[in-house]
């Protein structure tokens, strides 16, 4: 296996960190096909953590300060985990978030965070979207990726085809219903648009849309923000 | 007055960008010194737009596109609004938010966003905090910075006993009370700590501190998130 940067096309991502790579470790480590250590961070306390996890799962570690710093492009990563990238089947009885045509891979791992802290765990991705699998989205999720299940959609209605028993809540400006009078029937599909655009009309049609209604003197709330409002309003207890 | 690259302990800043000086413009022309225009943008409807609106408030423009060039670092910004910091008194029976020791420019400029969305225009920052006129806060706050009124305190007593009949809602993970349950009280102070280490223990001392409850998967929300959920479920009807 030849190791290059990294690209969207690739087969492989990488974790860029020691944080990254022991949370890769802990919830992915039949993904992970090899872990470069760098030799000034060796007899720290989080590479022990990922020497030890290597020999537990039988994964082959090495020390390589210059693929790292080649991979990493910064001077402070002290572990990089090599991993194939993966795909699973959504659960039929969960509850989904759904983001189409996402553009922003910072805003998408907020988003993956805050869906894990919020206890769904399942997100679908409609085409054209940003790349989960590059590092920055990684980083972003802080880990946050390996923790949950997704999976990539061509077109909505592949999604919609898929999870048609899922009460769906696309969420619109032009929506009728405001968030904070919901009535949450589960399992439910959470469906935003993209950052600068929104929903395509259409999605009024789908399910119940909502809005989160805020004053005129912005045009819109940040998506991983308004994700985050979403998120908690149908999990709060 | 002679124009350099932005420095914090300079007594003036700018807006990088047509929209950005626009929102200038238009909610703080006093504070305006000059405007540089860039030749490529000449015939440009924003710039027109920023045109009229230094005639209407006899504010000086120039085209000056190897000074943008410096100031920006950036081959497509087409104007830059020059214009000299400022701060304001909070009002006394208005809501307010406050950030302890906030330390992200992004973050800070996205808060300041969600909380002009939702209504809120009073904010103060307790110090050390990060700069709100640095020129990726206004950014972050897509303007919005110029549409509410902010203050800068040394420390939180200096805050709390100008504003004593504010009801304090310290937000931490260790509160007794879910932001969900909460009773709310007018005006209040929504007060918010460090992106990486929350607000002080001791804060559970004063008013009704309230928690966000997420899975343990994570170990915080993004103070972003966390702030927009907090304006959200005390400004919906």
């Amino acid at each position: 296996m030849k190791i290059r940067t990294y690209k969207k096309d690739l087969p492989y991502s990488y974790t860029l960190g020691v944080f990254l790579t022991i949370e890769l470790l802990n919830n992915r480590p039949s993904n992970v096909l090899k872990v470069l250590l760098h030799n000034k961070a060796n007899n720290s306390t989080g590479v022990s953590k990922i020497i030890t996890l290597c020999k537990k799962h039988n994964i082959e570690y090495e020390y390589n300060d210059r693929l790292i710093s080649v991979l990493s492009n910064k001077d402070n990563c002290f572990a990089v985990g090599i991993f194939t990238k993966y795909e699973e089947t959504l659960g039929a009885t969960i509850n989904h978030l759904v983001l189409v045509n996402p553009s922003d891979s910072g805003n998408l791992g907020t988003i993956i965070r805050t869906a894990l802290g919020f206890g769904i765990t399942n997100l679908a991705l409609v085409r054209p979207a940003v790349d989960i699998f590059d590092p920055k989205t990684i980083r972003a999720s802080m880990g946050a990726l390996f923790r949950i299940s997704f999976k990539y959609y061509n077109t909505f209605s592949h999604y919609y085809q898929d999870y048609q028993d899922h009460q769906a809540y696309p969420f619109m400006l032009e929506a009728k219903t405001k968030l904070s009078q919901v009535d949450i029937i589960k399992p439910y599909a959470l469906i935003f648009g993209n950052e600068g655009s929104g929903l395509p009309n259409n999605f009024s049609e789908i399910g119940t849309s909502l809005v989160i209604p805020h004053k005129n003197t912005i045009d819109s709330l940040n998506l991983s923000v308004a994700v985050a409002i979403a998120l908690y309003e149908f999990t709060k207890s």
